[in-house]
């Protein structure tokens, strides 16, 4: 067999361009978030943000805290700030199950794997999971990192509506039969059931069970993702998908219920995936930060962690009556939006014509920032829809941030009326009964 | 065109198995560390473990760094446990700078990410430049966490051996032109120039040009691993190959300098590579913990790191003359071992017919625990080698350790002696005078 020539090295730079520039295939589906190119601006003091999802921290009882961190170093310094094992610190995962409990999650603590905020778990899980080309269910529209993990490992996103009682039922059904025909099955569907980000809308319990018998007819995992679930504003705590199916891969945080920069995170998954999770656990940062799980085992040790959460609902609801009541007030008709019982985020339709990336710029002039739509979709969807952050602003804030976003909506009405390119929006359709945030 | 028929989901049961099993590719090349899967053994009391690779914090000022911490939660908590940017958070990135400016290197803050451990930045780094069957080169033996994830990413490992003075140009320049002679070019060349793990040899200045200039004339880039740089016994500090090269890929840690489980490290890249690492690291885990990077920038501020640093190393070179002493003492003609002058790791080849993993248990029964060579390989070899680390036991232990070690030698020697396996060794082939521990 005839051995080809040496390439001379000239002609391997000519080939391959910059030598440190030929990177991965899967590079091409990495690009910068709408959201995070908007933080920069957005941040400004003199702007409202509305973009965010940083959650208030304010109520945290830092003097406690810092006593409590204090010892930690103190006493443990010397297990707290060493290498731990890759799956996780053991009494962590176990107090992770007590937490899990008061969503009906009945847990072994050995299928428990701690990542550094639960954004690792779900990178992890489609490494695992996603070859190239392959199919993710993910409800539309769906949280951005998602998607961004999604695209990193080349996986293709099908999009599946929610109606105001969450994901449809009967089109999660038609998404699978139409992939069957194609011989096509999903590798799971990703689903945020609770207080939805960026849709804040929450599944019906009377659809949680038949979304997990649809998925399971056709053999498709279901991996949930649940970092609200506990911040719900009715004291109502909705049974995980993982309370009902043992199959169920589940995600779950501290960064909502907690602080968000100790980045502690998990997985709960079935053995068979908890040992080659670990093992990109390991291949991805070794362990996560042994002295942050501490500190999160000994905060739930020593404080009512439960009581906090409550504190923490409070705040965010007065700041989502503060914005629900700002947009009643302020938002031109044409406008529709949910009316979120937990979570982060209202998710708002705005007047037919009304492009929402196109907008930004204009608000962000007008110093109000939001999340445009099409961010949240791997199809372009979205651009007449946009995400609300109520949970960091003060509600005062919150109502100069949706009084400035209705004038710029006005001003982009009164520019399409003058080039005559607006539609008188019916009268119905304006305000909080509207039923969807997506299938309108 | 016809559709095809549906599956019925009996049929996809049956093709793909159970559902939460049918995997990525990738997943076949990951597999438990031949390390790993001893730590659980080795960490029992009575065992001498010379296996892992844990830095002694023994050293560290508890007392100082609690007071510090709890003032970081109580003055800066909002900021301290909220989340902060995927690149870092910038003073942090600039004491990055001042800390590398040891090694020779001038950095722009701006080229810095920091990632949870350096482990991070090297499993992304290989993620955005490598696709499945892509070769990289590492040295012969490499780091285990590289060639983790070296395979969670598909990529094929061409070793190239060390002698004492590190990587052997001229094996560098032979692996890189029979690869163009199948019209092969590597992604990068990975390589841990001081004190490596597990060789503990340190490349040598006058090679370090002369590396660059071959991977530069075969286009190749440089991913240098320094986390051991600043762990020199004898208070030389060699220039980084960064420090030589601006297109060198730089990682470096905190966990040996200061605190593993704090899990801070970093790379320093050019910025096209910075741009997409940035997006990965986001897609990883949306943001390394700002609690652990303003923890690290306090100390630095405020704490005599370089004194620190040179606590460290007072007490691992005690350590490494313990370890040296005791080979000298008890091990048996036939083994020969390197004599690091900093880092953590002697490497150590057993006399002809011996098989270190096969050892292994037998060691571990003898109450005495090391890494078995051919885990530092993704080739297989490496059976009559392996690690010895001196980092964390006592001088004491150490020395208790490698005389149970040399006994679980002799037995060795003894049963291919009963058996007329063993040959006899050279005299020659004793000690630390061997010139290699590799290309012998």
């Amino acid at each position: 067999m005839p051995v080809p020539e040496p390439l001379r090295p000239s002609e391997i730079h000519v080939e391959h361009g910059r030598p440190v520039e030929r990177f991965a295939a899967r590079t091409a589906g990495m690009t910068a978030s709408e959201i995070r190119a908007l933080f920069a601006v957005a941040s400004r003091p003199e702007v409202v943000s509305l973009a965010g999802g940083m959650p208030n921290l304010a109520a945290l009882p830092l003097d406690t805290l810092a006593h409590e961190v204090a010892e930690l170093v103190s006493r443990d310094g010397q297990v707290a700030l060493q290498y731990g094992s890759a799956q996780g610190v053991p009494a962590l995962r176990e107090q992770i199950c007590e937490v899990m409990a008061l969503e009906g999650i009945h847990a072994d603590p050995n299928d428990v794997v701690v990542t550094v905020g639960s954004q690792m778990a779900l990178d992890l899980i489609t490494r695992i999971f996603c070859d190239p080309g392959d199919v993710v269910l993910a409800e539309g529209p769906s949280y951005v990192g998602a998607l961004g993990s999604f695209a990193a490992y080349q996986a293709r996103v099908v999009h599946v509506a929610m109606d105001a009682h969450g994901l449809v039922p009967e089109l999660l059904r038609e998404a699978l039969r139409t992939l069957a025909a194609q011989r096509v099955v999903p590798k799971y569907l990703y689903t945020i059931p609770n207080f939805h980000n960026p849709a804040g809308v929450t599944l019906a319990v009377e659809r949680r069970r038949e979304v997990l018998d649809i998925c399971a007819e056709y053999g498709v995992p279901v991996l949930e993702d649940n970092p609200y679930g506990l911040l719900g504003f009715t004291g109502r705590v909705y049974p995980a998908l993982r309370s009902m199916d043992p199959n169920v891969l589940y995600l779950g945080s501290f960064s909502k219920t907690f602080a968000s920069g100790l980045r502690v995170g998990w997985a709960l998954v079935p053995p068979a995936v908890r040992d080659r999770l670990v093992l990109a656990a390991e291949s991805a940062t070794l362990c996560p930060p042994t002295f942050n799980q501490l500190l999160v085992s000994r905060y739930l040790t020593a404080h009512d962690w439960r009581g906090q959460i409550k504190t923490f609902t409070e705040v965010y609801r007065e700041r989502r009556d503060a914005m629900l009541a700002a947009l009643e007030t302020y938002l031109p008709e044409g406008s529709t939006w949910n009316i979120p019982d937990g979570g982060f985020y209202v998710w708002l339709t705005v007047p037919e014509g009304v492009d929402t990336k196109a907008m930004l710029p204009r608000a962000v002039t007008a110093r109000v920032a939001y999340a445009s739509g099409t961010g949240f979709y791997a199809d372009g969807f979205g651009s007449r829809q946009l995400r609300l952050s109520y949970c960091y602003p003060t509600p005062e804030r919150i109502t100069e941030g949706v009084r400035r976003l209705a004038a710029v909506l006005e001003a982009e009405l009164d520019v399409m009326r003058t080039f005559g390119s607006a539609s008188r929006p019916r009268p119905s359709l304006r305000g909080p009964q509207a039923p969807s945030p997506d299938t309108n």
